[in-house]
């Protein structure tokens, strides 16, 4: 892997997305002996697990036991252990889609452990003809299958701080997820209640003892809103709603109701406790805004980053994630100076609309100092903002809905610190 | 759920792909008293779960309990726990990533437990400069993700035998799984290693207990080949090759190497004992076809299928999987009335390269004997033949590569058999 000066991008060494690497320098070199040894197959030199039969199959598989490391990073009300959030460790994962194990989670009294074949799903309120849904029901009707994140209001909340916390992408951003969710467009069930015109908003209600409930548009539900019933292919699991959810594709996660039980039509917002007491944002005047609920464009290098510190100079790639709550991501840019200079990464598709999208660009590093940055822009032109200019927006302590532009400091050694840009 | 008599597209009830579906069948009626109840939140007729705290979070979370009989159903060879094969419950999932845990697997002497530390992947045989590949070296190498099906070449294979073996979806079709991988593409390693000219083959070697080896054409390790080294976002499981395996998207699955060790450049094909003892097909003048490597274009409904009773006349969706080796799904027809009349199913997109693609169609089925067929074509115009006309291509009991029609018998009472069509 070379590359010439010519394919320079910007700054600090990173290279044009469509530089083509070649010729050797993070391989080794093999000696004649050991080349010999290398094929002879099961012979001598090879691995010991050449020489011993394997383990046997499995009904449910588990990860390697080598990774066993990677897990969801806990965070629970002391006890109330129940009540918190688990984040997903960004920086050991790859690609778009979160393994279900993985996703973070966000519960306000647990996870209740539901028996599908008692739950049922209510449509009533403004509605010609309350209806009830029982699973096997719900799994007659057609189905859709898409991507989509799911984000807490919350995340990368922390960098409200003033002083950069040092911790992984994951502990820092990892309150996001994305899965390929399958299940019934919410308007094929409203239709078939009969919506009263008067109705323009719907409260949904999570059987959970939180009783987590929202007001969600009426809009949203009949544009893109689905009862998710299977994740990763799947039936749903547990901590994202088991038997089944309302999904609104790049809205607050809380708004995506787990455990769903029941939709009722209303005439206007609900204001329920979820919606006031939190996930309101608080502004510079000293009023809070609601419902402002659907997620912003972001991004976040996964790699390199905070823990996974650099193996001298040379060539690597710098991979990450990108998103946005309105639609496709148009186009991130990477810096490596701090936003002195840009380049533009290789988005790898299929891009996909409020969906996790893989950013990934060439990088030369060259053992100096760096601060790595990523901004992201959708389809619609918006573009995430400075760190600054976000916090300036709301009420000091003001942490929800944070999608300012995050650093990383590449130190000369090869460590890696969070920092602010 | 209601549709017109305009809405039908072919015999036994099957509707236009773009119905839409309007109006109460499925759902129950609410009476006042229930619906009065379901308005209260967490009070009367709420339920128990609402009264109680949850369970608390996990590092890496399990499926339900509920759904715990939704395994990979094992067959293994007897005294030989670890030689044989997992099928996926196809059946039982929905969408088109395979979770990790319920990936089919193939076997020929079990899974051999790596340590990723000091494992390393040779390339050599007619290269300029040999080389050897530590994992963490790998890491820092542009990547690839894609979604991407694997198919064993003996899938469905049971479908030569001259009665139709009654069981699932999963069970007749089920080594067939589909995940996003991630890796470096095989390329790049190869312009680092230098390929000599006179190299048109490579030989790919396991680091398992069968030593499972594969000669795989030049061309394609050039096209779409990669070194995978995660599978739905985290690192690749140890079923399917922890900690890397080779990825050749759309051929035969063995030949996508698990546990890979090496790469040897080499003038043509070795003959090694897996691809002459087997994975090669019988024709009729007694020849052996070798090196037919390409799965071919195939599709399956998986609901309504054996096991998923019906549940009494009226609406329903058909939904299933299709693919092909050779690129992208262009069309999937399907039959209630064994094939005199066909409509076309809906693609759920996108639609993509050698991956799993979900097909849906909306069905009236008005309680007569049915017998449900679905026939896929790929972008370059292949079309699944007939069982028959497949059969006459090859010697009896030659069962590689199997991609004919397959059918479900809708019986009038709602049982469903397996039949041939």
């Amino acid at each position: 892997m070379t590359a010439s000066d010519d394919d320079l991008a910007a700054g600090g060494g990173l290279l044009h997305r469509r530089t083509l690497l070649r010729g050797g320098v993070l391989a080794g070199g093999l000696g004649a002996a050991f080349a010999a040894r290398a094929a002879d197959g099961i012979g001598e030199g090879s691995p010991e697990t050449m020489r011993v039969p394997g383990a046997p199959f499995s009904g449910y598989g588990v990860p390697a036991h080598w990774r066993g490391d990677i897990k969801r990073s806990i965070g629970a009300v002391p006890d109330r252990p129940g009540t918190g959030a688990s984040r997903t460790p960004l920086e050991r994962l790859e690609g778009t889609i979160t393994p279900a194990g993985l996703h973070y989670e966000r519960h306000h009294n647990g996870i209740p452990d539901i028996d599908p074949a008692a739950h049922t799903l209510i449509v009533h309120g403004l509605v010609k003809q309350p209806l009830v849904f029982s699973l096997d029901a719900l799994l007659r009707y057609p189905m859709h299958s898409r991507a989509a994140f799911v984000e807490c209001a919350g995340n990368s909340g922390g960098m409200i701080a003033p002083q950069p916390a040092q911790t992984t992408a994951g502990g820092l951003h990892g309150l996001v997820s994305c899965s390929e969710w399958t299940g019934v467009p919410l308007s094929l069930l409203l239709d078939e209640a009969g919506v009263d015109p008067r109705a323009t908003w719907l409260l949904a209600e999570g059987g959970d003892a939180a009783g987590m409930s929202r007001s969600v548009p009426l809009w949203k539900c009949r544009d893109d809103a689905m009862i998710a019933l299977y994740q990763n292919g799947e039936p749903i699991r547990p901590e994202q709603g088991f038997p089944m959810r309302l999904l609104l594709p790049g809205f607050q996660g809380n708004m995506n109701v787990k455990w769903l039980r029941r939709l009722k039509l209303t005439v206007g917002p609900t204001f329920t406790k979820d919606e006031t007491s939190r996930y309101t944002e608080l502004m510079p005047d000293g009023k809070a805004r609601e419902f402002m609920v659907e997620m912003g464009v972001k991004s976040v290098i996964t790699r390199p980053s905070f823990g996974l510190n650099m193996q001298g100079p040379g060539l690597y790639e710098i991979s990450g994630l990108a998103w946005s709550g309105a639609g496709k991501i148009a186009k991130v840019e990477v810096s490596a100076d701090g936003g002195k200079s840009w380049a533009q990464a290789a988005l790898n598709g299929p891009v996909q609309d409020k969906a996790l999208t893989r950013f990934r660009l060439p990088w030369r590093w060259q053992g100096a100092p760096s601060l790595l940055l990523s901004r992201a822009t959708d389809e619609h032109g918006n573009v995430q903002p400075k760190r600054a200019d976000w916090l300036a927006q709301y009420a000091p302590g003001q942490a929800y809905q944070f999608n300012a532009i995050a650093a990383w400091q590449v130190e000369a050694g090869g460590g890696i610190k969070h920092a602010y840009a």
